[in-house]
């Protein structure tokens, strides 16, 4: 009893500590004042709000480069000597800085060590007259799993405090310095990185800057608010069940979801899975504000080789889709609702709006039948057996924290019917039915894509937009592609409106969100755009000319 | 005891009809009268006999027609209608037929069909004005592990008998029938082909066309051999530990083991192994006499979205090497020989040759030092440890048939050290630490390759030629590259020659062949040149370059 008791107040101060030390490391100047705080709209609509500008904490300069341009852009001015990364830089870290103090969408931050690394691009750019490579100057975010060289990666929990800062980088780590990024930030992320909430008893909650009321999505929960808030330009989260696009959607970001093993994996977090083990692999990928970031981030990665950081990457590089190759007329497959998943009203309405503005630019549009083949819900309680056999080691009660509440409250596996595989077969046996299982399913959309000559599927990234904190459920429209190693990118679009949207409807199985107009009034809505895998390129292609339509 | 004896004779009896039965589909014409077969030379070397012209069957332009172009070659000549596809269809099915007769290289046959499809094309070709796609009218030969709709797929065992003809077509089968090839053939194999010798109690023993004392290599020995007799101008093996490689290297033809599921995998003879278990994975890919050819194969396949046949093939088109952009001068790193599978004076004489050549031509070739964390031996050890464990399914003893003889003498697991996972461990830590040592591995390889900036890495194929029947042993030079996953080709290149290479070398493991000088004189001899994981095309291309300047 004593020894638990002490062991609770062990990590309590564990956890006070860190956070004076990186409170500590925000420069006072960029500090907002209690007042300030004290004064945040109580609808919680910062965005909505312009809190940054009214923060009078970044010049206009600053101002306008968080806020007028893409990453490309930026990297166009860069490139051409018209702005410093020492600039650009700043500007990214003053604005990271306020949206930390609003969000906590921040874990780690080291801005004094980015803003001397852009004076070390904009030295070199001084003396050799050209940019270190395709990123240089850039600041770029990253989730908390990836590791940086004398940075901790805690990812949330008390118990890997003790591992201490990191001894190495992580290969995409490696590859964004060769390529001339700036790093300045790591990301918040849930305890676990399993749940829709970016929640955690080291750095706290993630809040949506749409909406401070609703959460900002899981596991890249902090990169969602951050790029949200223009405090990133381009930022790098990872995706097993729906990490990136659930944190896009909610945020109102475009978010990208690759093949397994394009990005290259190595050098993650370690500890946190037994990764020999057959089961999902996380994706890591981007989420910006535009198509065209998205796939200048997969582009420069991907002609970089990353085979050379990591032995697990592809070394198939980037193939560009010519642009007359890139049909203009897309045959579009529309995902049918999941009866287990019903979509809320606002997901309902903005799908169907794009859908009929696909329709009218003369996409041609196939409603794809209900399909036992392809049911989402038994995809999920597949994949959500994957996720539950086999060993687990438990990170949360070795340092005495306990589970945030979207932890102690998830609900898994999934119970929209029985487990595809029988809980009760040996370990190989266990495997191979799995394996059978998958391969079967994923054989069920290889015929539906070829007979309906399907460029893209169309779906809802989630039934839901973002909603009240801990509320968020299982991610069904998300996880489904997670499965079949899928590409998606998701395209934020419109906004859940109380005027429009003014049914409630209530979700009565004990884990999905019901809809309630009042609490989710104005947050983003978004689409998902699917490809086959390995399609990367198809799929971007694809989610550019629909973005464009559906404008 | 009566029970044994009567199952016994129940497989003799099965084979027996089943020979009868696909002798009885050689026409008379076609057959070898008994005095020739009498009469082939002793030594052994048909090839060097040119027995198939001696035979007679063939007419000049059937000799023309398969000894002097390459697959490319005559699709061009089909593709403008200069040669029709029945005469090239007939031309191959004669010459496969001879080249059965004289070394069993067949399992299935069925060249009245083969002409019918043939016809079928010509006729598409008169009435459209087109060849049906760009294998038009090409017959291609396929091992026996392969699936055609209405043709037994036995794989040597004679409990597979039972199953009766094939339901479906692999993929790859449906692929090359809409690509307008001609299937005419099935290629032998060994019984559980994971010997060098493609040995079974079925379809008996392939023999080599060089040298019939000698192996044909294995697991598609039947296509090595048939190749090598230019029976095929153009056939596709699986390898999984070097079985497109060894008959390659055994009967002197080229063969490429492309990275796993490039070439379509799905549809494969079922049952042979549990697949969702993590181990080493095979991978299809071509037997020919040009590079050229290999590289017709690979992108003609790879263009024509495999992924649309077969959900487990991963959709990254095959990307041209620009010849702008492949270095004339390649950096070549040579794999050290391994102590532990010393090379037979031929191997270790013409895989100099080869160096000093390319060095002569400019190419910076690096021998590479011994280094415990590249030892072959090691990875051999650890495919090893991945081949036996787990769950395995004995496809011999059900039928009563017995072991063949390079079967019941297999050495398994490896013995050149000890396991490099504890043979101990439940199972999801034995997958989990096989994992983790295998990525150890690969991670070595990676580092060595960027740290010297490698283009291909060159290896022998073997330590020995092809050698006497049932001595073969283990693959240790080429096992490595399927635990790695890198793509690997093989390019004939000189002979053992008895002048030349007059000591004798004892290999005393046991398992291993012993160079006998007498015995291998005269076969062929090659070089292996391997480049990382997805990089097929470079593979191929740096191939192209070598195999030009070492002739």
């Amino acid at each position: 009893m004593t020894r638990t008791t002490s062991t609770t107040d062990h990590w309590r101060t564990l956890v006070a500590r860190k956070r004076e030390q990186l409170d500590a490391q925000i420069p006072s100047e960029w500090r907002l004042p209690q007042k300030f705080l004290a004064a945040v709209p109580a609808n919680g609509r910062l965005i909505d709000a312009d809190v940054i500008r009214g923060s009078g904490i970044l010049s206009d300069l600053e101002l306008d480069i968080t806020q007028n341009y893409s990453a490309g852009e930026l990297l166009v001015n860069l490139s051409k000597g018209v702005i410093s990364s020492v600039e650009v830089t700043t500007a990214f870290c003053k604005r990271a800085a306020i949206a930390q103090q609003l969000t906590s969408c921040l874990t780690e931050h080291f801005f004094q060590r980015a803003i001397e690394r852009a004076q070390f691009l904009d030295d070199y750019f001084q003396r050799e007259k050209k940019p270190l490579g395709p990123l240089h100057g850039l600041p770029i975010s990253i989730k908390d799993s990836f590791c940086v060289e004398g940075i901790p990666s805690t990812v949330g929990y008390v118990s890997f405090m003790e591992k201490g800062p990191a001894s190495h980088n992580s290969a995409i780590v490696d590859m964004l310095l060769n390529l001339g990024a700036v790093l300045y930030v790591k990301t918040n992320i849930p305890q676990t990185m399993m749940t829709g909430d970016s929640d955690n008893n080291i750095f706290g909650r993630t809040l949506n800057p749409h909406n401070i009321h609703l959460t900002a999505g899981g596991s890249s929960g902090g990169e969602g608010a951050l790029v949200a808030f223009r405090g990133s330009i381009l930022g790098i989260g990872t995706d097993i069940a729906g990490s990136i696009r659930i944190p896009s959607l909610c945020c109102g970001v475009y978010g990208f979801k690759p093949t397994i093993d394009r990005i290259p994996w190595g050098g993650q977090v370690a500890d946190l899975a037994m990764e020999g083990i057959p089961g999902l692999k996380p994706s890591a990928g981007p989420l910006a504000h535009t198509l065209d970031d998205l796939e200048l981030f997969m582009s420069t990665i991907l002609n970089a080789e990353p085979w050379k950081y990591d032995c697990t990457a592809s070394a198939a590089p980037w193939y560009p889709q010519p642009s007359g190759d890139q049909p203009r007329q897309l045959t579009i497959g529309v995902l049918p609702e999941s009866k287990d998943f019903p979509l809320h009203p606002p997901v309902k309405r903005t799908l169907q709006t794009a859908i009929t503005a696909l329709q009218q630019k003369g996409h041609r549009v196939l409603q794809l039948p209900e399909d036992p083949a392809l049911d989402i819900a038994y995809a999920n309680r597949l994949a959500f057996q994957y996720f539950i056999y086999g060993p687990h080691i438990d990170h949360i009660a070795s340092s005495g924290e306990p589970p945030v509440p979207s932890v102690a409250k998830m609900s898994s596996p999934m119970f929209t019917g029985p487990f595809p595989v029988s809980m009760d077969l040996p370990p190989f046996e266990t495997i191979d039915a799995l394996h059978v299982a998958r391969q079967g399913y994923a054989d069920a959309w290889r015929k539906t894509w070829v007979e309906n000559s399907l460029d893209v599927l169309l779906a809802p990234g989630a039934q839901n937009t973002a909603v009240p904190h801990d509320t968020f459920g299982w991610p069904p429209y998300t996880l489904v592609w997670n499965l079949l190693d899928y590409p998606a990118c998701i395209i934020p679009y419109g906004k859940a409106s109380q005027q429009l949207d003014y049914d409630p409807m209530a979700v009565t199985d004990g884990v999905q969100p019901s809809y309630d107009p009042d609490a989710v009034d104005g947050a983003p809505c978004a689409i998902q755009v699917i490809a086959p895998r390995f399609q990367d390129e198809k799929c971007l292609a694809a989610a550019r000319i629909i973005d464009r339509d559906i404008q």
